[in-house]
């Protein structure tokens, strides 16, 4: 728990809280390949799980062996990487897939099975709670005698009853399962449910508790967050969340939503830097865009443009941003020719150009961009030669354009660094 | 308040949720032409106006008139359209931006300024709290006197004094403010947060409450719900988000969030499937793709891939979907030609093609299947031909193809609509 200190905007954390010291386990090589378009090779595999493993994730998890032949050769095949981080693999709550999953050498075996009344009929062909945890408790004991990391998880278990969740939970740890697994699969789950939910689990179990949190109603980074305050120790994520429908918790998402609360921690864990380029790989792989409005890397996640942000912006970036571009390998970048334009930002592209003009005149020439810009889309060669055209008619013919000229190439379309 | 029903996932609201009862303030046409790619048309904005309308939504706002002779223009027009939906603009929080918003014919201004001590410092030029209400109590006062309604709004409103924050919130509701708004500018806030400044906040004030939150920690829609579940009565969208930076709660996700929640109101106010329309014609026109991910509308939001996902939605959708495809005019679909396939969902497509096998043929014939997935990836027209020629085999060339084989023309790309 940490003391107040001078900033009057830091966060105090309560005991429960484990928002600065959270585990991930990432799925991409598990829930991923349920995305509609995931087809990897085993290539692609190694080079995720290694990339995976750069960047600093705690654990791999990869699609259950019994899946397909080629399935359970790659799962031996990344177990033999020597990887840091730990291999898991996800299978269903019975001894026969247990068995293959150890026999391939993983670290972790994370088993789930259905407790929601839909999943119960649906899939499991009415299976009681008593007959689903003797069940349980069974594999589980498989798993340990086995010298494997188990996991428990309920599938829905937001639409489970509270009373046969928490007897199965406490059933389990009390066996001795490492942790027990929320998993909010149909993507219904929002923030306080979550927390409560997590909340009260903490108060049954001893064991670590992981959360998985589908994104159907875009509640998947929120989920996390709050159920790390509530105590959970693990979240499960893929990379631009991939998975069953639109997926899970991205993990670049969780890390921005990170990043202002556990700052330290997250730096001294995670390779920030490496998000873009394991993003854009795994996009292709996939044969998707990075959506455009993706936390961190989406291609304006770090670009401002209405006047008022701005001139703000400018005086110091802290106004309108509470992630630093830089932590990521990215930089800002401040529009500047459109019709929401202000003086602030025209005055510091002029200073850039290397023009000498006082205010008035800089507000005279915003008032002719602004112009401009309400006709068409302006490129930034539009808005300097406006700039420029202005200035040498201040000067009848006579410029005074100085040394930092060389600045204004960098910038295109109508954005430049700030 | 609603009582228990005979549905135990049924959620029972306190009496402040407003998650039953929320209008939206839709402003694509305001934070969506901060959006870096945006430059509207008047045909464009009169479209968007419209289709919004349309949809269902309560307000529409626009951009502040004093940023552009033809932002100013473009407002007048649409005030003009004869919409029902009420048309706000956006000012700065003074007497020269509210005159010319006033005089543009719109029906309420939606007023801000910053109270965070870095908007104080860097973009107010050191303000003090005395002169910022001074200033806010005068702006409402006339715009009051026009007729019009009005919204106070801080802006970073999660990085202000609480002290500050609730005694201007106060001191406007006095003076009659018809909404006071709270903005997370530069997305920060997670939903605790949201839900406890806005529990405290009902508390000070008697007027309505607007809430906007930025996206740039992915907690836009979550952040949106808890503030409703703490009795916030309006929300601020735009279509896919588009707004500053990564911008703000999309209104598709935050129908996709209300509608578990909420199923009979959404249906009651919004048009829920113009929502695809609506959607695709904004990004055409700001030039991006809708994100693979997006609730509802994203390529694979419906569609349904691992075996024990396929075969439980095979018999029952509500199994693995919280929303209906149906209900936004979409289709659900199950991949069945990957290495994940479960034998249940080929069982069904030998069905829809109308042969005849016994459990263990299918068993048999779902290996092959697998098998092949395992060495690339398989069209429809694949798979089908591996089930095809193994029933072939199995009835020495005497095939017993029925009348439902024209299902198999609707499949595409190794999907089925189920």
């Amino acid at each position: 728990m940490s003391a107040p200190t001078g900033n009057p905007y830091a966060r105090i954390d309560d005991l429960l809280s484990n928002v600065r010291n959270f585990k991930i386990i990432e799925s991409t090589l598990r829930e991923g390949e349920q995305f509609a378009n995931s087809h990897y090779s085993t290539e692609t595999k190694i080079k995720i799980a290694t990339m995976l493993d750069q960047f600093g994730v705690d654990y791999l998890e990869l699609t259950n062996p019994c899946s397909s032949p080629q399935s359970r050769a790659d799962l031996e095949t990344i177990c033999k990487l020597g990887l840091k981080a730990k291999i898991l693999t996800h299978t269903r709550c019975t001894i026969g897939d247990a068995k293959i999953a150890c026999d391939a050498g993983v670290d972790g075996v994370d088993v789930v099975i259905g407790t929601s009344q839909f999943l119960r009929e649906h899939s499991l062909g009415g299976k009681d709670m008593v007959a689903i945890t003797k069940q349980a408790l069974e594999v589980i004991e498989y798993i340990k005698s086995r010298g494997c990391e188990v996991r428990f998880s309920t599938e829905d278990s937001f639409r489970s009853d509270l009373v046969d969740l928490l007897s199965i939970y406490k059933a389990v740890s009390q066996a001795g399962v490492d942790r027990v697994g929320i998993a909010d699969t149909v993507g219904c789950a929002s923030p306080r449910q979550v927390y409560d939910l997590v909340r009260t689990l903490r108060g049954c179990v001893s064991c670590d508790i992981e959360v998985h949190f589908h994104d159907d109603t875009g509640c998947a980074v929120a989920n996390a967050f709050s159920a790390l305050e509530a105590g959970a120790t693990h979240v499960d994520t893929s990379v631009l969340g991939i998975g069953e429908r639109n997926g899970i918790t991205p993990l670049g998402a969780l890390m921005a939503r990170m990043m202002p609360s556990s700052r330290d921690y997250v730096l001294s864990k995670y390779n920030l830097k490496m998000i873009k380029s394991i993003e854009d790989f795994v996009a292709e792989e996939v044969e998707i865009n990075t959506p455009f409005n993706n936390p961190i890397t989406g291609f304006c996640a770090f670009t401002h443009k209405a006047g008022i942000h701005a001139k703000a912006i400018l005086n110091s970036p802290s106004t309108y941003e509470i992630l630093k571009p830089e932590d990521f390998g990215l930089t800002r970048y401040v529009h500047f020719t459109s019709r929401l334009t202000g003086w602030n930002v025209i005055k510091s592209r002029i200073s850039q150009l290397g023009l000498i003009m006082t205010d008035d005149q800089v507000k005279e020439v915003t008032a002719k961009i602004k112009a401009m810009a309400d006709i068409r889309p302006l490129a930034i060669d539009d808005a300097d030669s406006i700039i420029r055209s202005f200035h040498l008619e201040l000067n009848n013919g006579q410029g005074q354009e100085g040394q930092s000229e060389q600045n204004g190439q960098n910038a295109q379309n109508g954005q430049v660094e700030a």
